[in-house]
């Protein structure tokens, strides 16, 4: 049975995820992807243009962010933590392959950059936020999603691999909760913190 | 004024790491590296051996993790993200490279989880830990400090490029402490979490 256009698509496409994300962007070739597809190569190139083409929409990633502003607000952090997890793990292909390329490839980091900007800023605005605090509240929810993916997908670092997701979204919630509702500075900092310049704890000495 | 062996390494080190966090490990050389620190290149083979050898040295990344059970329990986690951002500050460029290389390294990205598993583990199981607690414990922490390092120095997302440290820390600083000592599952999540296999918490339908 001959395949439609768009069927064909999603074929090359997940092919090219698998192929980028094993063998990274300069080593995957059209050849081996459109091989994996069953495909010939030309027609590979009909549909994306080129190499940089197909690479773009194989990193293309929805965050699929919910409507934070439906959810219950004491309930905001484990719920996007849930489903940040289950668009990792539904993905963590080109999730993996977002991540790799976005280290080597300016274009690519630019891409995860609007990525937040563009998806996770608007969901935390809808939360009532001016725009500016938004921005910081995306960026620290940023950092611990993203760090999450990096040990878990890319690094494989144990026990972060190995953890269920259910164990690891149970210790997440929080951490996204005072990301996106909290005042910043909250109890477990000292008042001097703010706005300080430098690392403003007395640290004891250590060894080294 | 000749330089002594040990500053002569340590000014070969300090060219390589910014070298192969420009350039990657493939395309830095030997000969750019030994041109940077103005020495003959066969001298850097001389004290290193070869081009893996001098970026295992230069890769080396030391947590100088303080000790802990020296700290006021409920400052374990603000002094352990300020000493962390402090590391992280002083030394961008090698955790750049290492982040960088590991990605597309698998035995850089092995260095990392050693890193973590021979500096932070011991820390934690410190504290009083038993060891496969204080794996999880140093895991979480991993999670949210590496990913706090790839935003801020390698994909330079804003505003986590451009928020000064007492900011950050005062962001993390609870973040870790929860990590570091509160027990699993907390307040935020909801108790049906624990242990479930997949993500437990209804998500409401988004738009796309």
């Amino acid at each position: 049975m001959r395949r439609s256009a768009q069927d064909t698509k999603q074929v090359i496409l997940a092919v090219a995820r698998e192929r980028f994300a094993a063998d990274g962007y300069d080593r995957a070739t059209i050849r081996s992807i459109a091989a994996g597809a069953d495909i010939d190569p030309s027609m590979v190139m009909r549909y994306f243009g080129s190499k940089e083409g197909l690479f773009g929409a194989a990193a293309e990633f929805d965050l699929d962010v919910p409507d934070l502003d439906r959810v219950a607000r004491d309930q905001v952090g484990a719920t996007l933590a849930a489903h940040f997890f289950r668009r990792w793990e539904q993905d963590s292909a080109s999730l993996r392959i977002l991540l790799r390329t976005a280290i080597v490839k300016e274009a690519v980091a630019d891409r995860i950059r609007g990525i937040f900007a563009e998806q996770l800023v608007p969901a935390i605005t809808g939360l009532g936020e001016a725009p500016e605090t938004a921005r910081v509240r995306a960026g620290l929810v940023a950092t611990q999603m993203l760090g999450v993916a990096l040990c878990r997908y890319v690094l494989r670092m144990p026990p972060v691999s190995a953890m269920d997701t259910g164990e690891i979204v149970a210790w997440l919630g929080p951490t996204l909760q005072r990301y996106l509702v909290d005042q910043p500075s909250p109890s477990g900092a000292s008042a001097d913190t703010n706005g300080a310049d430098s690392v403003p704890f007395p640290l004891p000495e250590s060894g080294a």
